[in-house]
């Protein structure tokens, strides 16, 4: 079982190494980091560089896609975009195709999501709308065979999720007890629901009161 | 405010990847990833490399160390060790001196850990007693300049800690809605206590009888 996990400049850490973290421990599986060539590819900050072993193009026909997200995929949100088309070309043989945080944005360009039900970043959900998917705030959604999660962090849930579907409950679990994941945060701000007005300012969240969703984003709470 | 990572063959990404999502978020913030030599370095199965920045001697003054843990760290466990001589010498001027996971054994071998209470995955509480340390089963371990957490996925839990430590709750809390680290597990098998005995059996812990401690540990549960 091949995985694949599609890297570009400017993606979130995050997004893509928390799913790794669970899919490598699949028995069989092959987790696979690609980019348009291969070679290091550095995150938003460009503090960190992880390295795709191969080319979009040496990944044709992989079994499951994890699409990460990041502030590079706002310019990436055409159809002619490489990874945008490598999408829509691999997703008509996967078994699962699957995004993390912003990366729902790439799958909605690649016309994966018209019409459907998807997670992402919380400060992405309009933009998710506008590329013709219905955005809803679950940390994971699945809808078939996609399964979309919300920022950063929520796809270690996802991918939770996917070993069970891939390889069964007593797996999955094995997993979670082998990455220690029962999570103690020190703080309840994980979410727009949770966070108090202050944390949203220091975000630079601002609400529109119909319909408790962030407008408006910048600062520390990018995803 | 330069916050190294060392990395090193055989490192479990999510140790190192979790803490660097969020640390690298605090304002005026410098991650940097470091290796004997710089280049890239692979995780335990190889299916991932991430890049060295820079060499451990080009990084002789770290204000905060974190490190990560991984199957490696079992043939570093000497003081003439390079990443060992590397801890036990910027732990003397660093603010904070962290590990997640098995990186609490290399702690130990630099002789951070004497007598101290910390964390480690719950495969290496026994190694890490040997070491020298008080192996706690808390999540997050907080003596002095010293964190340490348990394994792989708990480094995020206290890379937040830390990040209220540097620079206030606020701040930490921004952090974690930016990530949207509300975590929403689809099981309760993260930890000894909460697993069931058949995924006990899939991750090949036999419990020692008197203590309940992990004694041998195969197959998917390695941290």
């Amino acid at each position: 079982m091949q995985i694949a996990i599609p890297i570009f400049p400017a993606f979130t850490a995050l997004d893509a190494i928390g799913p790794y973290e669970v899919l490598q421990r699949l028995p069989e599986a092959e987790v696979v980091f690609c980019s348009e060539e291969r070679g290091p590819i550095r995150t938003e900050q460009g503090m960190l560089a992880i390295v795709a072993d191969r080319a979009l193009s040496e990944v044709p026909e992989p079994d499951v896609v994890v699409v990460p997200g990041g502030s590079g995929t706002r310019h990436m949100l055409s159809p002619d975009d490489p990874y945008v088309r490598w999408i829509a070309s691999v997703h008509e043989a996967t078994t699962w195709t699957t995004s993390v945080c912003t990366g729902s944005t790439l799958l909605a360009a690649a016309g994966v999501l018209h019409g459907t039900d998807a997670s992402t970043h919380w400060a992405a959900r309009g933009l998710l709308d506008q590329l013709g998917a219905v955005s809803v705030p679950d940390r994971v959604v699945e809808r078939g065979k996609v399964m979309t999660a919300a920022g950063v962090s929520s796809g270690i849930d996802m991918a939770l999720r996917l070993a069970e579907r891939i390889a069964g409950a007593r797996v999955a679990e094995a997993i979670q007890l082998g990455i220690e994941y029962d999570p103690d945060p020190p703080f309840d701000s994980g979410s727009l629901e949770k966070a108090s007005p202050e944390v949203l300012e220091t975000c630079g969240v601002a609400l529109a009161a119909e319909d408790g969703r962030a407008v408006e984003v910048h600062g520390l709470g990018g995803g």
